[in-house]
């Protein structure tokens, strides 16, 4: 019995020049490398500024962040993201994104939605891979980019 | 090289008897079988009377419904999940469940979180594998259950 | 924010009478409900008779079985699967299916694939989702039966 | 309705320091940082010299791989891995790696087993999470390093 299969899948590269930064203010920057909208996976990578946060969020399934420059924290642990850094956020962690280094370099692997809190825990706003890569798009647009061949299904 | 090894995990049985089903209101009940909460999984099983609703809802994970007996269905859509029906309901998907039939039995295979949305979208309320597990719990002490032996890790 | 979108992924129905039961020998079925090749996923039902055994097999990936009538048991383990039973699988269990009723009707929801294994633990074949949905409409073209809408992308 | 839960599972970083490189042969390296067994997850971080190969091979799950540094192919692909390269490799891929830049750095997130196939497709041996961490905790010790502490549940 033989396992080789003409049909096979074939696995897809992204190189790193393949898809642009869309600037998202302040010199940080977006790109969505790949979303899986019926699973709820949305992979993307960012290059953060000192000083950048992402408010306060409560995520609905497991993240990871793969650190390659850089040096980033949350507000509500000590330890630092720096360059080979491995973080692993299970569902239902909760956290305050501080960057603290210029051109900080994140992968970030994620399942699920994240739940924008205010202080008293309520959900303020939802973001997931179906609203990030049409926010991609746009500033994409926006910015005189050519719509880039994210990986979809 | 043998992949027969004695420390291999062991698969896990719960029959149907094993574990107690609390009264949610109106004969409707719960069951909470497993819940993996690091990685957003929750598998229930109910009982829906006739007339029973769940509030229009949008998920952030895939979620899989078993139907044994009864009737249900989906207000957005025609279709009838009885005795032997398959539903799958990707990350993204929005709904509103209605019990059609009584002594409706399902097993829902969920990941992520039920976002409860007013009719203009806003999220309402969040439910998930962690507040569900708390609230069968709670519903079993306070119905003089013992503590239920769900699957968790 | 609204989290309602036109373009909101839609739950699947499949009914229990929407895909044929393909013969698999000596009035064992096989239906083949959905499957992710590129997630490794796989959702099958079977009908077993009183007698059928499947060789003993390792998991690549989480499996859970729903049993909605009949009973079958792994030779490993003492407890039956029975109308209402959940099981659960880890990644890496290995264990041997025997049915010990009739007409015993299992859904599998099956990660990755299934190493069958000799005695001394070496890997004869093996099965997974993208086999198991060839041999489905193999079988079902064999049989005469129409080509089945299974739920693939 | 607040979300914020003090019982909330914690983010869990893990340096790039914090875990010791295991010499697999000719200064090609080896870091196993997560595996969830029952998951069928494995989060491996290798570092390849020029020449190092990995034996043709099939995915049974989804596996992602993110390079740092160095350059890495397929044989059966053209396309060059280096620093920033995204690869996303579906369940079902076959491939064969092969590393043509010394201090190639490399994260391989996983899930399933890998398959090595010889020429004709057969299964030659099964390599997984489970079986790497052990290997990695027995390079280690017989390295001299101390029992490094692994992301397992």
């Amino acid at each position: 019995m033989t396992l080789l299969n003409e049909h096979a899948p074939s696995a897809v590269h992204i190189g790193t020049d393949d898809l642009p930064w869309a600037d998202i203010g302040d010199g940080n920057k977006l790109k969505v490398i790949q979303t899986k909208e019926r699973e709820g996976l949305w992979i993307v990578e960012n290059i953060f500024q000192n000083g950048y946060e992402v408010p306060t969020h409560k995520h609905t399934g497991p993240v990871w962040g793969y650190t390659r420059s850089g040096a980033w924290k949350y507000k509500e642990y000590d330890y630092v993201n720096r360059a080979g850094s491995f973080l692993y956020e299970p569902a239902g962690s909760v956290h305050t994104l501080m960057c603290i280094e210029d051109d900080t370099l994140v992968w970030f692997h994620m399942y699920g939605a994240n739940l924008n809190l205010d202080a008293d825990g309520n959900v303020e706003s939802v973001i997931d891979g179906a609203t990030t890569l049409a926010a991609y798009y746009a500033l994409c647009d926006a910015q005189g980019l050519p719509r880039p061949r994210v990986l979809t299904d």
